[in-house]
């Protein structure tokens, strides 16, 4: 059986413990994992379609089969013709009202308001519970691809502290560390935020032109994917001469990122991780500058289950990835934060990033 | 008046006309279209709300706000903590129930199942009547965009011709296309496909490491965007001899998209052009291998309305914009397609694709 054969048959039996009939999926990083194959969401509908028990099916473009033909080892591909509409094939295999459908967090909306238009008698729930539970927990092979992506990062980031940075934009930054991550064994990148000086005040700071200047600090995160794993770290380096107030709040922000790593192990939940960095933060006056979540979980999106933050009450079990990057911003003069990908182990966890965390004052 | 707010305005008509309430988009290029800035959507909820009358709100990251200020000239926006679950401010701000709300295409599933949980009292209809009509029907602006776009398309085909084709793989045509797109004014590229040999007779074949043949047609399908508009263009060339029937279907091929092109004037209807070359590829015996519709709109979507598909009745106006694109797919052998962006005028159309459509034997 294959891997993907076997995560439908996970899924199914989730479902059948949570009384879900169908669930249904369109092109997302949910497809990928199903039924190893995506691409992007278009105006033509392709959805597959896994029942509770049973083959599953696909709706696809009829133009398309042949695409799809490699991976429809263990599903049915049903092709509509330019002329037909799709939802009548997904009313036609659903076969019945009344039902429960599960339905994956990124399909279109208009896809899923011409379902619900064409089965009014059935009940829709997100696909969420289903998938996010399976997706959270990583094999092996996925945690290796995870370890190369964060490695590959690692070695794009020590690259750039090799370069001349003074009078760089951040977009020649963020330009930069993309092409070394393509050269690391990426074969895609993100967007990515640069933020000089008081730009780094903004965590999501739209990257621009602005000139990297001596005396102030730069916040950069980055990423991309290797083998559809990604890779996601942020580190805040000085240009010359150090600010005081800066070395401080980098030094809070360093600590609050330790204590939240060590604080992981399995039967922890989430949100502990959370209040961990943020109460070391407002211990140490800053709690209203750390203005977002501790972390997010990673695998084939960039965010994705569990989240580090107040009420994920996830529990942590060994093989869940997410990043741990708190961050403290002050408005109208700079940034800090520091972001690493772990891997909870049988007894705590291991940092897939390595780059250095001390501050780097170039 | 910015050109978002009158955009807005003209939504607003739109809404009061089909008794709409209210209009939700999230990042997407309607987004990009209404207020002149998008993103990737992610798991945290951003939503622009177009009442049908009065100022429009937008309900986003609360640590995002500054990314959004330079556009909220004529809306309100409304943050959200990272504790907070957002629906609760799109209800706020909604203020009733029984309300009709039209939803953007492209919002992910799991807002909507979110917000239906939330406002159990409304009906949801396809944001796709208000905005498809809106933007279908290009400014002045939004037309040199796509010449632009389009004519940075033909150079790099002519470019590629001068490369040694003969043994290349179809992912070193793409990347060597995508690389010339950017060299040729575009920001960014799309997926593209290559098909060489049999490749070719699947429409939407996906690129691989196949390399190219003497003796083959190669189908090239690109584009990507510059200044957000998008370019597509699709030609098939031969290298080397070529098989008389492929000389046959290349002709059929091209008389349907030049008289695809003659039927375009305004006042006919978008699925009469798909009719035009349908007739002259099945007259000539070859109906049943023209696998897919004739055309899409393109703007700062790459298929957007209307569609050059039986059943779409749109009446053409000068300043739209689409694909004649027919094709004909002989499976296990080769494929044609020919495909330029037109723009309807006073009286007729207008090809902003220039690149030679008579065949290319390399």
């Amino acid at each position: 059986m294959s891997v993907y054969e076997a995560r439908a048959q996970r899924a199914q039996a989730a479902m059948a413990q949570r009384g879900i009939d169908w669930l249904f999926v369109s092109h997302s990083t949910d497809l990928l994992y199903l039924i190893g194959f995506t691409k992007q969401q278009s105006e033509r509908l392709a959805l597959f379609m896994l029942p509770r028990t049973g083959r599953p099916k696909m709706v696809v473009p009829g133009f398309e089969t042949s695409v799809f033909d490699k991976y429809a080892t263990f599903f049915d591909l049903v092709g509509w013709e330019e002329t037909e509409n799709p939802v009548d094939h997904v009313v036609r295999l659903v076969g019945g009202s009344g039902q429960t459908i599960a339905i994956g967090d990124q399909l279109h909306a208009i896809f899923l308001l011409r379902i619900q238009q064409a089965l009014a008698g059935a009940s829709y729930v997100p696909g969420l519970e289903i998938l996010a539970r399976l997706r959270m927990v990583k094999t092996a092979d996925e945690i290796a691809n995870l370890r190369a992506a964060a490695q590959g990062a690692d070695r794009s980031y020590e690259a750039l502290l090799g370069q001349p940075l003074l009078k760089m934009t951040e977009l020649d930054v963020i330009r930069f560390l993309h092409a070394e991550l393509l050269k690391n064994g990426h074969q895609a990148v993100g967007n990515g935020i640069v933020g000089a000086g008081p730009n780094g005040a903004s965590p999501h700071h739209k990257t621009s032109e602005r000139r990297l200047e001596r005396g102030e600090p730069v916040v950069v995160d980055f990423g991309g994917s290797l083998n559809g794993y990604r890779s996601d770290i942020t580190r805040t380096f000085q240009l010359g001469e150090t600010p005081r107030e800066f070395k401080t709040i980098y030094e809070i922000t360093q600590q609050a990122q330790q204590l939240a790593f060590e604080a992981v192990k399995p039967g922890v939940t989430a949100e502990t991780i959370d209040q961990v960095a943020r109460d070391h933060i407002t211990r140490n006056g800053y709690g209203d500058y750390f203005l977002h979540r501790t972390g997010h979980g990673i695998g084939l999106d960039g965010h994705e289950s569990p989240y580090i933050v107040k009420n994920d009450r996830t529990v942590l079990e060994p093989g869940m990835t997410f990043s741990i990057e708190p961050g403290i911003y002050l408005k109208g003069k700079y940034g800090v934060r520091i972001e690493d990908i772990v891997v909870v182990t049988e007894n705590g966890a291991e940092r897939l990033n390595q780059a250095p965390r001390d501050l780097r004052v170039i």
